[in-house]
């Protein structure tokens, strides 16, 4: 039971289950670790790749603070935050962690990653621990490829809704899901319980 | 008003503008044009990567019959659909344009683009015209870079909410918007009206 105080109520996720956290397009939290400090930041910039095992893309420049981070490390954990936490998301991604230190001011919880270093965040739905296969683009579009290679849900969070920026400072929230499962004939892949 | 005409309700949208259509994540489809025949495919593997020229990615691969039109062409249109078009969206991704004339089977509306060869979608709320910039990613990740050189809005479609693909024949419908515009302090372009 070690695994389970250390990391409070998250769970182990199937890495074939990834795609769906980061399918709909939310809002996502960033966390690097550089010099023995770890740190945050907001973004959308993200893209499902594959599915399974799942690779992901993201957008992060030299305008992020993370930027550097990432870069010497390789690694980040993508956190994916319920709609309560929307002031405190908008707030991390409109300060740096160049001037503060971002888990300490939004009391964020840092927990352990598996498999990488920077930590995962305790208050979010989803955490995908993340390592950069592909850098060919970074110098120029400043664009990361990962594979995402442990993920972790945490299934004692109330809000399920995410947070999807409309590129203007407002967020809409997810709203009612319709069902087509049937209708999904040609990817079986998108389509297992 | 020979542009208006040959458009139907669609009206230019500014390209710094475009940023907010994709950001939010919403399920996209994705027109291309080969041989003289237009095909058109559903997607969620889009990011957006810079606001201002918009520059967006799409992972498309050799297991969508666009891959081949869009690999010689360069280019596609990038519509996004009104929770409206749901059903017509799920069963657009799930026949081929290899068997099926899919303009003319889901009655889509094909107009004319103004400076790229694939028809944009006329029930569409967006339409963006796409040029590939960067394809050193496709070989090996099926990701394509483009630059979106002109945009199109259609402010008479009434539905306006997008569809939020989950991964698995399930689709989030966008829901209430929040507005925290008063704490986005350190992005002004993402503030402006």
């Amino acid at each position: 039971m070690a695994t389970r105080s250390k990391r409070g109520a998250l769970k182990r996720l199937a890495l074939n289950r990834v795609y769906r956290c980061l399918e709909p397009g939310p809002v996502i939290l960033v966390s690097t670790f550089r010099d023995g400090k770890a740190n945050v930041m907001t973004a959308s910039s993200h893209v499902v790749l594959l599915p399974d095992p799942p690779r992901v893309g993201l957008g992060l420049g030299p305008w992020n603070h993370s930027y550097e981070a990432l870069l010497s490390s390789g690694e980040c954990v993508i956190a994916v935050p319920g709609a309560d936490l929307a002031e405190k998301v908008m707030d991390i991604g409109n300060c740096s962690g160049a001037d503060v230190d971002k888990f300490q001011r939004f009391r964020l919880t840092a927990l352990p990653a598996g498999l990488v270093a920077p930590p995962l965040i305790g208050q979010c739905l989803y955490n995908l621990e993340c390592r950069v296969c592909d850098d060919r683009l970074v110098e120029e579009h400043f664009f990361f490829l990962f594979d995402v290679v442990r993920a972790w849900v945490n299934p004692a969070r109330k809000e399920r809704r995410t947070l999807h920026h409309n590129g203007d400072g407002t967020f809409t929230l997810s709203g009612r899901t319709i069902n087509l499962k049937e209708r999904m004939v040609r990817w079986p892949e998108f389509t297992f319980e």
